[in-house]
């Protein structure tokens, strides 16, 4: 274990965080021009900009700060909240890393959240789908919890849980996403990326554009990892639809030989197809995820994959940062910085 | 002036934030229901839920906290990041109170960035308009900027600044914001509500619900001042169309008489109808709102406004708190907290 700094809990309880910068920006977007020439009289939208696209990035650098800083990028739904507090109000991972003297910036990827602003224009149905979300967030099958999950099972935290979700504000691209996370590389230099879910996918596409991401560890990856064109898998078949990989030019792919990749999946994921979507969807993305380090690996390059339960941690979400035991997941990405070399002065 | 307290500028610049516990929650809210029962295996919307139309809350609680924590509630577009960082990157008010040991909570409001769950539909048009909100927001008449005023003059601090707005995700309602903001005071208890423009709108509906707001400070409040509903005043006209008050019941209107209220405009704003519309609006706002002052005292109250330049204070936009001079902007809060007891430990 690492010793314990000023603003790290020493056993009597947590001191304050020591916070000798904090604040928000946007990183990279584009900009948009009306036709036309603007008349302040009129206020049309001729000859007007929009920019839009960016990154909304919150970020804190603590006093005596690590080298390298943590980049989060959440997943589907989500926005910089989900690394900010859990659902019962514990410090989320911002808060331990802070406290572990790491820089942390957090990014509401482009079309999400804060950096709502996008160049194309969306519907937003308001259409319920809490439920669907719960199943595939693997709290359980609703509306009933997984035996033994690491969810608190106060009616409030699920009330919180289901109110941490945020709409698509402009259509979901991952280049658009993956430009942007790269901008912000550009900005603070080498840096270490964490992601989760939708946001593997764009991890994966920041590194390709991006030297500073000197890692990635990536929480479930889901839909959209990447091969090289002339390796690309077949499409995998969940009980909830087809799942299909994505091609890149080998050039790109083998950027990701550069750099150490460890990827998590948690628990309730069957090895054997299930009839629950929720689980099922799962399955296929482990399925391809490993098939995804393998090719990494075999270029040269050196990627993991951890189930949680295969190293004896049990009771896992879709969300291992955010559950009952997420100073435990967060102790294992201390580990692997460590391990890597990333958590230097 | 206030002594230099630990984590505030002594002269040799600041030394770190302290803070006790941060973190983000949601506030307030409402559930619809999808009729039908959920069948997980379809993930069809029957019988799901959506919990939407809450309020998103990001926090800080320094050590040593004051008594009385201050609210902050963002105007049209807006988001809480407008109170974290400037656009040329500087301290916000976020940083500068949490400095002066105020717990400090800022709000999406409901249908807007981190609160973008809504249970009614909205099509996002992505229409160019930055230059309207630029001439609406006074910082000069597009290209220009006016002469003298508060804005940095480099192209990044435009950039960040235009890319601080955020579309609506749902239909804008006044009383749904006011609900969440309510349902945040009565999880924090007393506190200090400090709205800016639309925002204005939403602090006194929200202090006709809550006794726990002691005291508001609004800067340039815009649409939607409220009056007894005897005592409305006409509707008023600016060069970019007509202003109507909205009037509610007597006995709702005097709850705005037991607290001290303060309201600023800043400059650029004329006395006379003048043909630029993003100037000569707020002529009407304040018209209406010196009216809306008049009506709480006239009742009882304790309302004041103010117009910087009468003070000296000369250069400002629509946004005090993030202009160049914000920290002077922030002396002249903390001199009202100080006059109102509303500092004390």
């Amino acid at each position: 274990m690492l010793e314990p700094k000023p603003g790290e809990d020493s056993g009597t309880g947590p001191g304050p965080l020591l916070i000798k910068e904090q604040g928000s920006f946007a990183a990279g977007g584009s900009v948009v021009q009306h036709p036309g020439t603007f008349d302040p009289l009129k206020g049309t939208p001729d000859g007007q900009t929009l920019h839009g696209d960016h990154a909304c990035v919150h970020y804190q650098i603590p006093e005596n700060p690590r080298r390298f800083p943590l980049v989060f990028v959440h997943g589907a739904l989500q926005f910089s909240r989900c690394w900010e507090s859990t659902p019962d109000g514990r410090e989320g991972f911002q808060s331990i890393f802070v406290r572990r003297r790491f820089p942390v910036y957090l990014i509401d990827v482009p079309r999400r959240g804060g950096a709502g602003r996008s160049t194309l224009p969306v519907s937003i149905t308001a259409t319920p789908d809490d439920q669907y979300w719960y199943n595939l967030f693997r709290l359980g099958i609703w509306p009933d919890f997984f035996p033994g999950v690491l969810f608190p099972r106060d009616p409030e935290s699920l009330n919180q849980y289901f109110r941490q979700m945020t709409p698509d504000t402009g259509p979901l691209n991952r280049e658009v996403i993956a430009d942007a996370v790269a901008a912000l590389f550009s900005r603070i230099g080498p840096g270490v990326l964490v992601t989760h879910s939708q946001g593997g996918g764009v991890g994966w596409r920041t590194a390709i554009r991006s030297p500073n991401v000197r890692a990635i560890v990536s929480y479930e990856p889901g839909t959209s990892c990447i091969f090289p064109e002339e390796e690309l898998p077949e499409p995998m078949h969940s009980c909830g639809g087809t799942i299909a990989a994505v091609g890149v030019p080998l050039q790109d792919f083998l950027q990701l030989t550069k750099i150490p990749i460890l990827i998590y999946y948690a628990d309730y994921i069957p090895e054997e197809p299930c009839p629950n979507p929720g689980q099922d969807v799962w399955r296929v993305y482990r399925a391809i995820t490993r098939l995804f380090v393998e090719a990494v690996n075999r270029h040269g390059g050196h990627a993991r994959i951890v189930s949680l339960p295969d190293i004896g941690i049990h009771g896992n979400t879709h969300f291992p940062f955010s559950d009952l035991n997420n100073t435990e997941i967060a102790d294992l990405l201390s580990g692997f910085l460590a391990e890597s070399g990333l958590d230097g002065d």
